[in-house]
């Protein structure tokens, strides 16, 4: 039965009798780096910077069990049945209630209810994306988007970020080379609150900007924004969709706001595209669940669900503050970015440094965090690492940053004992071209 | 917001401003005409013989909440979490028990859980086929497999089947036609158990030599069982994979011996396929949903699952007695197949008519039925019809049977009056050569 495992890059090895028969696309399905962080990060005694997992605990079970409750004695073979593509009318109409605290008002008919917004990026690019496609995204993406990107064959071209977000010159230049060069450019790929990984927002002005780019190059906007709602102080600038119907499909999310186990996502999408939106999630799922959907809908009817992500917001605010403070204190040379809500900080190593490569001594002193190589879709981003203060304690996030500092200067420590200063110039000169100016800290 | 419909072909009107900017293998998304019927048969006045919906009111709701119960006290932050790509282990190793039932021995580290079998279906076709390549199915096949080939721009070849299930000198013949054309045959997707639509069971000689034909032919078997444990008698024979282990993909479901509204399905894949199975999942959706994994898990463990499901046999036995005993009163002259299992009968009609055009008048006689062309790939099986009798009670299915008759002697009557003999025998000629003889009623 075990006879020998395939390596996890998804090119297979001749010990698998199928490795010719797989599709073109299967090739671009390889292991995220940050997929073989978890297994590492989840020993104990290991402080995790590095994945993305929600604090549930925050959420008192009681709400959940009583919304199931609920559920099973007034709609039990409902929730147990089979439902429709496109999800319930009554989760769908919460979820415009949602959404219009981000400025969005959309139809009811538009919401299509997927199986947590991956899927929506998923359905998404299988509508859009032939092979050799451009698919722009932030420098740097979410990890799991760039994974999509590529299991359909996309070329994922990089656009520049700075502490305001997205660059709108850098996006209108690489269109024009992108456009140059006879590409087809499909979808724009963004996240423009808290975004992850690299912490920033992205302004009001230049969310009208790049919607103007966008509109005149006739390019989909892809707006994902499962962290819009966990602001720290205030809000950000309304959703890119509040303002543009036709041009933007819209991802959201109850993972973070409510709890990732019911994956549990939704599309607001242009009234032609929701149409082909809901054939693509039949022909994966059949339908998402009943069941989750039914315990959601609920659980929105009945509980506080506003203060809930008050709280939530309360707790997350805190780590950030922990992160940053400990950064302050151990590591005052380097720089980051600095979140006004989400999950993650963006550090930015001395030049010398390389993030994946020095994971093993990380984890040897007890600390993981996710290189920023995990970000990019061709190898950059080894100045970069992400640090992620969504799950660990104040007090873990604390010691994680100690330990960090501790790996950073034995690693410099030990470059100065054995490297000629000039040589590591010349490598970070390299990276500086995908760097994000970070905000000061 | 509004501003006109598409059509559901997939193929968009020029209302949809990004109508020309889809991918490829959007065309091949389209509205099965199962969908459509939903919507009609939804209707309570209406006697729906047309979906698939598993009778979830047998299942006590009792056991689903002391499952549910004991998840939230026992593991809540752990159910309410992101989860692996694979799945949990404990369920792992529950649906091993559940294989062993049909014979399957696996080790736990190749089952892969997945959002129902129909994201199993897509996943597969995703990792394997190529636009252009071959997907072997039986003719008729399951209308949302032929669904997920289309939407990768597979190539479908039918194969016939009769009483006994899928024909395997017709397999032989039709894989050495497409070599000799120069295609590329993948997958051989086959339902060997209580066939949906067609009602048939393979036979345990057919099943080794049609894994013989294709361990010959280095095509993969796709073995999709979602209903192998709803025998009405005797067990069906051992699953395929039972036998070959390196050349079958096994699709399993919770959602016909438990209920669809947890979206929980599994697949058991050659080793080295599954490393790339569980990417493809991590790619869609991240982790299928952990906290219908542990009620499910849950479930398992504490209620007598085993007679849960010989509760359903009884349940569906009852109803297709009642279907058959409908067919012989009522409709006589024709023939129609005899499941020992599972949910459906196959219905073939008078040559001279036409289910699909004939189903209107049908919802207007107020019965309802899937028209055989559903589950063809190129518009065949007009002749033919699924009917369920999975979820209507058994008063209701000879109520429906008894319209149902009345309609099909109606539009005989009509033919009768009005068209020569001759003209619509050619007709039914061109049908013949995909008809599966049934069982002799």
């Amino acid at each position: 039965m075990t006879q020998g495992r395939t390596d996890r890059s998804g090119s297979g090895t001749n010990l698998d009798p199928w490795y010719h028969h797989y599709a073109a696309r299967a090739a671009g399905l390889s292991a995220s780096e940050v997929r073989a962080l978890f297994a590492v990060a989840s020993r104990p005694e290991v402080v995790s910077l590095a994945g993305g997992m929600p604090f549930v605990s925050a959420l008192p079970t009681e709400l959940i069990r009583s919304s199931f409750d609920r559920v099973m004695t007034d709609s039990g073979a409902q929730a147990l049945q089979y439902g429709s593509g496109q999800g319930t009318p009554a989760l769908r109409e919460q979820i415009l209630e949602v959404m219009a605290l981000e400025g969005i008002h959309g139809s009811v008919d538009d919401v299509v209810i997927t199986t947590g917004s991956q899927q929506g990026l998923d359905l998404v690019t299988k509508l859009f994306v032939n092979p050799g496609d451009v698919v722009l995204a932030e420098a740097p993406s979410y990890v799991g988007a760039i994974g999509v990107f590529r299991s359909y064959q996309a070329e994922i071209s990089h656009v520049p970020l700075d502490a305001h977000g997205l660059v709108p010159e850098a996006l209108r230049e690489r269109i024009d080379e992108l456009r140059g060069a006879g590409k087809t450019i499909k979808l724009l790929y963004t996240i423009p609150n808290f975004h992850n990984p690299a912490g920033v927002t992205l302004s009001w002005d230049r969310r009208l900007e790049i919607l103007e780019i966008c509109r005149e190059n006739e390019i989909l906007v892809l707006e994902d924004n499962p962290y819009g709602l966990l602001y720290f102080d205030a809000p950000p600038p309304q959703a890119m969709r509040s303002v543009e119907e036709e041009g933007v499909i819209y991802l959201g999310s109850f993972s973070k706001t409510l709890a990732p186990g019911f994956r549990i996502g939704w599309a607001l999408a242009p009234h032609a595209i929701r149409e082909k939106l809901i054939l693509a999630n039949e022909s994966a799922v059949l339908s998402p669940s009943s069941f989750n959907q039914f315990v959601v809908s609920e659980y929105l009817r009945t509980a506080d669900w506003k203060a809930q992500i008050e709280i939530f917001r309360g707790v997350y605010r805190e780590r950030r503050d922990a992160m940053l403070a400990g950064l302050h204190e151990h590591l005052p040379e380097l720089t980051w970015t600095v979140p006004t809500g989400g999950f993650y900080v963006w550090l930015t190593l001395p030049p010398q440094l390389d993030s994946k490569a020095m994971l093993p001594r990380a984890v040897k002193e007890l600390v993981a965090y996710t290189p920023g190589t995990a970000f990019f879709a061709h190898g950059e981003g080894r100045r970069f690492m992400r640090l992620s203060f969504c799950y660990p304690t104040p007090e873990t996030i604390r010691l994680g940053i100690r330990r960090l500092a501790t790996v950073i200067d034995g690693e410099l420590d030990l470059l100065d004992t054995f490297a000629p200063t000039g040589q590591l110039d010349s490598v970070s000169l390299s990276e500086r071209s995908t760097a994000p100016p970070p905000n000061m800290n």
